[in-house]
C-alpha cells in the first residue's frame, strides 16, 4: 500500500511540475529570463514560491523547461502535416506558408528567436538549448532541400545549409519587424521574398 | 561671474550624462532592460547609483539614451561611404556587405533587434523608439530602391517597401543565428541570398 499511495503522490507531483512548465512557458516567452519575475510566476501558476520551487532546482531548470515545452509546441504548429505536401519546394512553401500563417503556439512569439536574443550574452544552458533548436531547424529545412536534388526536383548546385539558413533567417527577422509593428506585412514580404528564392533553386538547369 | 560658474557647472554634468548614456549602452545592448542591474550600471561607469541618476529621471529613461546612442552608432557603421557607391543596386550590396562584415558597433549586436525582441511585449517607451528605427532604416532602403526604378535600373513593378523588408529581416534574422553560432555563416548565406533577390529585381524586363 506504502508503494502505491507514494506511487500516486509523485503522479500527482510530475502532473503539478509539467502544469507549472506550461503556465511559465508564455511569461518566458514574453518577458526574457532576467524579466520573468518570482511575482509572475506565482500569478501565472496559482502556486507560493515554495510550491513551485518544490519542483525544480532553480528559476534556470525551470526556464529550460518552459523553452522545451515552448518549443515543441512551436514545431508542432509549424510541421503541421508538412508530410503530406508532395515534393521539396511545397514542402518549402508549406514551411513558410505556416510560419506566416499561424502564431507560434505560445503567447510571445517565435520562443527560439526570443531565447537565441535574451541567451546570446547570457544564461549559456538557455543558449546552448536555443542553439540546438536553431540546429534541428536547419537539419529539418536542408533535409527536404536534399530531397529535392536527389529526386532532380531541386537544382544540383544548391547548398542545403544555406536554403535552410535563408528560409529561417528571413523569417525570424520578418517576425521580429511583424511584432513590432503589430501588422504581418513584413511576414507577407518575406514569403515573397523566398518564393523568389524557392524558384530560383528550382528551375530548369 | 556665477552665470558663468553655473554654465560650467551644467557643460560637466552634461558631460558626465554622455559618459554615463556611452557607457551604459553596451550593457543595456548585452543584458536587455530587465536583466541590466543597478551593479552593471555602477560597474561599467564607476559611479554610485545616486551619481548615475542624477542625470536621469529612472531606468527608463537612461535605457532610452543607451537606446538612442547604440542606435546612431550603429547606423554609422552601417552607411559608411555608402553615398560614393554608384548605382541603387551596388548600394543594396554595399548595405548587405557593411551589415555583414562589420560588428555593430556596441557589443552585444544590433540595438535594434536586440531592443525589438527586449521590447515587444514589455517597456512601451523602448518599443516605439525600436520600431522607429526600424522604420526610418526601412525608409532609407526604399529611397534606394525607388531612386534606381526611377533611375531605370531596378524592375518597374519591384515594390520598394517589400525590398527594404526582406532585406533587413534576412540580415537581422542571420544576425540572430550567428550569434548564436558564434561563426559568420548564417550572415555569409544571408549575403547569397540577398544577392538572388537584388539580381532578380535588376534583371532586365
Amino acid at each position: 500500500m506504502l508503494g502505491i499511495e507514494r506511487e500516486s503522490t509523485m503522479r500527482k507531483g510530475e502532473a503539478t511540475r509539467q502544469r507549472i512548465i506550461a503556465e511559465a512557458a508564455p511569461i518566458f516567452n514574453q518577458k526574457g529570463y532576467a524579466g520573468c519575475s518570482m511575482n509572475d510566476l506565482m500569478e501565472a501558476t496559482g502556486l507560493e514560491k515554495g510550491g513551485i520551487y518544490r519542483h525544480f532546482a532553480n528559476k534556470e531548470e525551470l526556464a529550460a523547461e518552459a523553452f522545451r515545452f515552448a518549443l515543441a509546441q512551436t514545431i508542432k504548429v509549424r510541421t503541421d502535416h508538412l508530410e503530406d505536401v508532395p515534393g521539396a519546394a511545397n514542402k518549402l512553401r508549406r514551411v513558410v506558408q505556416l510560419f506566416v500563417e499561424v502564431p507560434s503556439g505560445v503567447a510571445g512569439g517565435c520562443p527560439l528567436l526570443n531565447t537565441a536574443i535574451d541567451a546570446d550574452d547570457g544564461n549559456p544552458e538557455l543558449r546552448k538549448l536555443a542553439l540546438k533548436g536553431i540546429q534541428d531547424w536547419r537539419t529539418r529545412l536542408a533535409a527536404i532541400v536534399e530531397a529535392g536534388i536527389a529526386a532532380g526536383e531541386i537544382r544540383k548546385k544548391t547548398d542545403p545549409q544555406r536554403i535552410a539558413n535563408a528560409i529561417i533567417s528571413t523569417l525570424e527577422g520578418a517576425l521580429m519587424i511583424s511584432r513590432l509593428e503589430r501588422t504581418r506585412s513584413a511576414l507577407q514580404d518575406a514569403r515573397a521574398t523566398l518564393e523568389i528564392v524557392i524558384r530560383d533553386i528550382s528551375r530548369a538547369e
